[in-house]
């Protein structure tokens, strides 16, 4: 992992600045002689840069069968850049990462978090790095709003737009699942009004919110297929409460241990809010979608959504694609029928590869 | 409200028996002289036994709209009977009444619950009126659960069942989203390993619990209409995490509160597992769903569910249907479209009426 920091003059859209703030980011293949190959990859909620192994870091990436040579994101011919979400904490700046002034991390004074700030951090990574003209920006989830962000706030930077499984406003059902996993973290009384020490972390707060989450981020059907009513084997007998007794709940009990370890709380609350308040069409004086795509220089878009998506609904991928296409920018919408929910980009390579190439080849 | 004692005789499913046990209940219309007019109704996982107003409590009941004179549950003809689920806390025995031995709540020291002692609840209640022979059994959500639980373990009492927006056996997304829910008060430190003091019940885990439950009740296009993405007014500027933003998460904060101060945790999470255990296939020796049909002397039945029911879907009603069918019970399958989603039966009258008239008239 490599890290940019934010230029001297970069303002978080509600005004404030940040003092020795930095985006983490990993890079494969090479940034060409004119600079004007590269891809820039948003993230969603919780992963880190780390999209794919690479010499200096071999662990298996989340999106490892997406990028290399010959792969959609093909590295033979782009320089393919992913970004930690400015906000979280895996390297860039947020909520758990140091105020240089005090020693102390900056919890919840770090400044007000926007999906576009997200995006901006992301100009930052290649402003550091020369790259003033991009093949294409993408992304999944919240990483597919950052990307939409960036096209909207950056116009004329990016040649190609990918948006996948993402949405240009959260539906109220979104939000009020969101909104039950913060209230999860703001009731663990280990969350201390967000001043936890950082070997005390709400993790029974984070915990839920990750079941929950996770829950919402598969599809029914594939969960009927693969846990059904299937019981732990030899459960105890008059077990207390709170022991699995499900295979599914033994599923998300790992989901869980892992995350609520591994994530900070803070960043958590502050990424999460920023997905519910982000609504792209804000971008536009007439308050209306397409008129945000309509400026800004994209030769071609392309927009995927999952039939079986509870949280990012296709609707709302069908929307973006429609207001794409009434901008006049050439757009594909692929409705994948995967079954695994919001969750298929990570892991139904078949649906999601082959209109990726198509976008950036 | 009135109550009947659970026969000597009475044994949870576990074995176990509970000294000085009771069923709440509630009466409209009058038991004809031969005792075989009554429709016994279950409830779902929150209600009481009011299900309706009458002269002795004129507040408006849960189901109102369906019980009175002239209703689909017309008490001109019927003596409908609505009893508080066992193991509830409107007046039924359950984890949070007072065990005579002690004086003390009976908390987790009450038998493991299972929809089967639910319904054999209403069994008992039956037996202190003198009803031997029921014109119906009724009930939505785990209400239909309960009624379907009453037609396997009393087979010939009931002559036509009516099972709405209910299931066989819960589906791995709604068992993961109830073990969230539970998860949600076992960490609130205030629920104290069950034995918190009734003045301090652990509100927060029961807020999250019911948050998370009005959620997955309604339907996503509903909400899109009804709460959109609209604010708040005036919310707070630099509001803290945890303030209402948008109107749908003021929606559920009134739901939460209204609820946390008035269902006791213990009695939650006994429901809540018993949800999730009920298979009615286990009825069978074969362990198919249409055996257990084969032989409980129903004439008529109605299955109804609704399209956009996310926690009980519309595969499950059609497998009950299916499996009647199979066991040469008449068996009517309507499906809904209703757009309020699993509460759908409480809301969409012009929707469930006309079946419900239909199979009790």
């Amino acid at each position: 992992v490599k890290f940019a920091p934010l230029p001297p003059g970069f303002r978080f859209r509600n005004g404030s600045a940040l003092v020795g703030g930095q985006v983490a980011y990993e890079s494969w293949g090479s940034l060409a002689a004119d600079r004007r190959n590269a891809i820039l990859l948003f993230t969603g909620l919780s992963p880190s840069a780390h999209a794919a192994s690479s010499a200096d870091d071999p662990a298996e990436g989340w999106w490892e069968a997406f990028i290399g040579p010959g792969r959609a994101l093909d590295t033979n011919r782009w320089f393919v850049l992913c970004v930690n979400s400015l906000g979280s904490c895996f390297g860039s700046s947020g909520p758990a990462s140091i105020d240089p002034e005090t020693g102390q991390a900056w919890r919840l004074r770090f400044p007000d978090l926007t999906v576009e700030d997200i995006a901006a951090g992301g100009k930052a990574c290649l402003e550091h790095l020369g790259v003033t003209s991009l093949h294409g920006v993408v992304g999944a989830s919240l990483g597919g709003m950052s990307a939409m962000a960036f096209v909207a706030q950056f116009p004329g930077t990016a040649r190609r737009l990918g948006t996948l499984s993402a949405s240009d406003a959260a539906s109220p059902v979104a939000i009020a699942l969101r909104s039950v996993q913060r209230e999860a973290i703001l009731s663990d009384p280990d969350w201390q009004g967000g001043q936890y020490a950082p070997e005390r972390p709400p993790v029974r707060g984070l915990r839920i919110a990750r079941k929950l989450g996770t829950t919402t981020y598969r599809g029914a059907n594939e969960w009927d297929a693969r846990f059904g009513r299937q019981r732990v084997p030899n459960p105890t007998p008059g077990a207390p409460f709170g022991e699995p007794e499900f295979e599914v709940e033994r599923y998300l009990e790992a989901q869980a241990q892992r995350f609520a370890t591994r994530f900070d709380a803070n960043c958590y609350l502050y990424l999460s809010r920023a997905m519910d308040r982000f609504q792209l069409a804000d971008h536009a004086a007439d308050g209306r979608l397409a008129s945000v795509f309509a400026s800004v220089g994209l030769e071609k878009a392309l927009v995927i959504g999952v039939e079986t998506d509870v949280l990012f609904p296709i609707g709302e991928q069908a929307r973006i694609a429609a207001a794409l296409t009434e901008a006049q920018v050439s757009a594909t919408f692929v409705r994948l029928n995967s079954p695994q929910g919001h969750d298929a980009f990570l892991v139904d390579v078949a649906g999601f590869d082959p209109p990726l190439r198509a976008l950036l080849s």
